[in-house]
């Protein structure tokens, strides 16, 4: 089967078990919003106990608080009622293997997938690449504490966040599954 | 029980019952990402039958094709080897209730939750608000299978996505659960 193929196939088999999920409310019900990373290794529902209907859920590359996670935390927070956020990345993140001006070498050199070894990633693609990539920040993370800490602060600096939410800044330890607290973060999360 | 308490003995559990997953290797086991709405209801892994190491998975307000969620699809592609991305949004989605104007109303004039009502969003709070919020584009759906193929279009036209990567529209249901294609996006998708 094709990927879009098994897809379809598991989506027919939710949709048997779905029962009565289609009355749930939009807002959630457990009034609070994750931003974690996009790794396909983290289950953000399973790895902190989430049912259909209960928090927001946010990843991108990294779990990083970029422009776009704080859109989507205004929204939640303003229209739809969250009230404590968590930020979440984790350990072996990917965003920790390379640093702008590799990504932007890579992409330069060529559009096809890098290669990941012990020394790093090593381009084996044949051109054309682009040089768009250096037009992005890519929001790599060189220590996994302080990106958390840093991200937990610029979200509390937000004037569209109101100083009385509490953000919590935690780890996920992709090795055992366990959140760990990163206390520097969860202290700036808690002020206001 | 506080909500960090929740979650935290949730992940306890979680935890417990880990298994062999700290082996799970970094890359997508099967190689494709998904980009979706953050909605409390929509849960990626049940619908689309993801375990722990399988897929990307990208969510913010809305799934939305921004500049954000390319950067991280960029990264999926480039260092983590997928070849096959969805873009999923989904009927009664929050952004479908609001506008630019609206929400930025509203934040000017609070910074409280807004209340949702049968007439939209009515805001409930007491001053100060922010301006800032006119500074955002809150990338707001008027037609969903529309932002579903205009989201595909964006990805598929930007400088640093291969032109041979399918990229798969769908319409997630929450009243089913159902997985609803946009042929329109889907055909811009597997252009190339």
């Amino acid at each position: 089967m094709s990927i879009l193929e098994e897809v379809l196939s598991s989506n027919d088999a939710y949709v048997d078990s779905f029962g009565d999920k289609g009355q749930l409310a939009m807002p959630p019900a457990r009034g609070f919003a994750i931003l974690t990373c996009m790794d396909a290794r983290l289950d953000p529902a399973k790895y902190a106990g989430l049912s259909e209907g209960d928090a927001h859920v946010i990843r991108n590359a990294g779990g990083r608080a970029s422009d776009d996670a704080i859109r989507s935390l205004v929204i939640s927070y303003k229209l739809l009622g969250t009230k404590e956020w968590f930020v979440i990345h984790h350990r072996d993140c990917g965003m920790e293997l390379f640093t702008d001006d590799v990504i932007r070498g890579l992409l330069a050199s060529s559009l096809e997938t890098a290669e990941i070894g012990a020394d790093g990633f090593t381009d084996v693609g044949a051109g054309p690449g682009s040089r768009e990539g250096d037009y992005i920040d890519w929001l790599t993370i060189a220590d996994q504490a302080a990106s958390v800490t840093e991200d937990v602060r610029r979200i509390k600096a937000h004037p569209l966040v109101p100083s009385g939410i509490p953000v919590y800044g935690y780890i996920y330890d992709v090795a055992t599954g366990r959140l760990i607290e990163v206390p520097e973060a969860t202290e700036v999360g808690r002020a206001g």
